[in-house]
């Protein structure tokens, strides 16, 4: 196996690009393929400031170290979630990542900041685990890029987790999700911008690209997921793959080009208050945070009577408005 | 295993409706959801004449037998297409069940009235088996409909095959043919009405329908489609029901209340001229079925200069504008 660029030896074979790389080159690759990710969808400017949304996993480690290598200003925001063994492993692989680099690695655990933890916080609050998780997740990046001052969030969202999430859209007609589904979503009603510069590499890749970089990330996927609907979707999509190599991409890049704009929404018709409580744009009253952080702990407060309810909602969640 | 309804023996358990049925029940589940998909999609009028498309398999015969007994005047069309001993053996079910009943069914040998058969025809005009068999089927019930005045043209397609075109629709964000895949295409520029009655019905309950009728029909699949990408869809869609029962009556009647209408194309802008050879409705000079004949048989001609090339555009191919 040969590299389709230089003829040297080859390390990975692309079916969906019909082309074999050596490291060199697919390390070029991946390169080339954020870069025009950026390009493509306007995702960022040069010289912006990005706030990486890391996880510990491939994906966010291998997004980070792309946006440095193309000359990006990023640092990292890791969310210590409370998912027992998974939460720690992954700390310790965003955390030596910074570490070796010399990067500005900024933590939060919701545990000590909000009094709860995904497992029993979503169980109090009557929710799917992956639901207040992404709330959270959501909620804490937005904030942290609003009061860091930063140009973008960027999460490491590939080709393999667009695709399963459009597949999983399409298959209840979603047409709200479908419409905010893209790669961009620009700032707006004080949110920030959110970018997910990956789009254009798959999970194998992400993987691939890792290794070749030296970059060690918990390969473990997390354990509240297990048997949910999107890795499912994933494993259709990979057996249409297996078939039709490039189905994967035809699909969300063909959603992008042909379907995306029959579900647009007509501009300007989401205007938001600011919650009362932590000052974030939010629908009602209180934001869908600031409802979920009060079901989880007053279930922590009621059932460990003994210990001393956490202060949640401080001065420093207040924030003017954007 | 006992009937939802009536607690007797059950010989089928239907998990999308979380249900299980006697013999009896089962046939009016059947009749009971023709008639709430005909009424739901507003297909038929009572009274209406109905021509089957009749292939000889479950569903087209099933779809007969169900229409009929639903109080319509429903005579059948059966297509010889010329694919080896499967055209044989489908005919000699159609015509078996036809002549059982005593119904009318007209039967077109493609080779006879038109000079070709799908296998090689397809061949000499480089088109796909399916795609120049899917072109044919079309022009012959459209202009056998209008000729015999029909009110609408009726085919057998059910839920598995709407969500699997569906699917392969989705996958490849083709607008124009999301725009048009609903169980009722109404009657316009010449063409007839088409309906498909049994879209709330799947394979499998149209197999167990035609079992407990007494109805033969044909189990092969068409030899030509053996590989085919609808095929694979169907497998793909199976999987999720599996896990999911009711996936995909979310997918397909998902599509119909909340993502059809934004494919839907502004109307009236399909202004159509016959087609200078029958008198078709059509885009260009020659409708794409006069131009596969020629195709078609212009290669017979060439290879097999000692018979005779068939008379294929006579008189009665012409008819007035409708």
């Amino acid at each position: 196996m040969k590299c389709t660029v230089c003829k040297e030896p080859a390390i990975i074979d692309i079916r969906r690009h019909n082309a074999k790389f050596c490291p060199e080159h697919f390390l070029k690759l991946c390169r080339d393929q954020t870069a025009k990710a950026i390009k493509e969808f306007s995702l960022l400017e040069p010289g912006d400031r990005v706030l990486v949304a890391v996880s510990g996993g491939k994906d966010s480690l291998g997004l980070w170290d792309l946006l440095l290598d193309l000359g990006y200003r990023a640092d990292g925001l890791y969310l210590g979630l409370g998912i027992g063994e998974y939460s720690d492993q992954s700390g310790d692989y965003a955390r030596a990542f910074a570490r070796e680099r010399g990067l500005n690695l900024t933590e939060i655990d919701i545990r000590d900041d909000y009094g709860f933890d995904i497992p029993s916080g979503a169980k109090a609050a009557r929710r799917v685990p992956c639901s207040a998780c992404g709330l959270t997740k959501r909620h804490l990046f937005d904030k942290a890029a609003i009061d860091g001052g930063y140009d973008a969030v960027a999460t490491g969202h590939n080709l393999d987790d667009e695709a399963a999430v459009l597949f999983g859209n399409v298959l209840h007609w979603h047409p709200e999700y479908l419409a905010r589904q893209h790669p961009l979503l620009p700032a707006r009603n004080g949110f920030p911008k959110k970018v997910k510069p990956l789009v254009r590499l798959g999970e194998r890749e992400m993987a691939a690209y890792c290794l070749l970089r030296g970059i060690d990330y918990i390969v473990e996927e997390c354990p509240m997921a297990d048997g949910n609907r999107h890795l499912r979707y994933k494993a259709v999509l990979n057996e249409l793959e297996l078939n039709t190599p490039g189905a994967k991409a035809d699909f969300f890049f063909g959603f992008l080009a042909r379907g995306a704009e029959h579900f647009a929404l007509p501009e300007g018709d989401d205007s938001l208050r600011q919650c009362d409580r932590c000052g974030a744009p939010s629908s009602g009253e209180v934001c869908a945070f600031c409802r979920l952080t009060e079901r989880a702990t007053a279930s922590t407060q009621s059932t460990n009577a003994t210990e001393s309810a956490p202060v949640v909602f401080t001065g420093r969640d207040r924030r003017p408005p954007q």
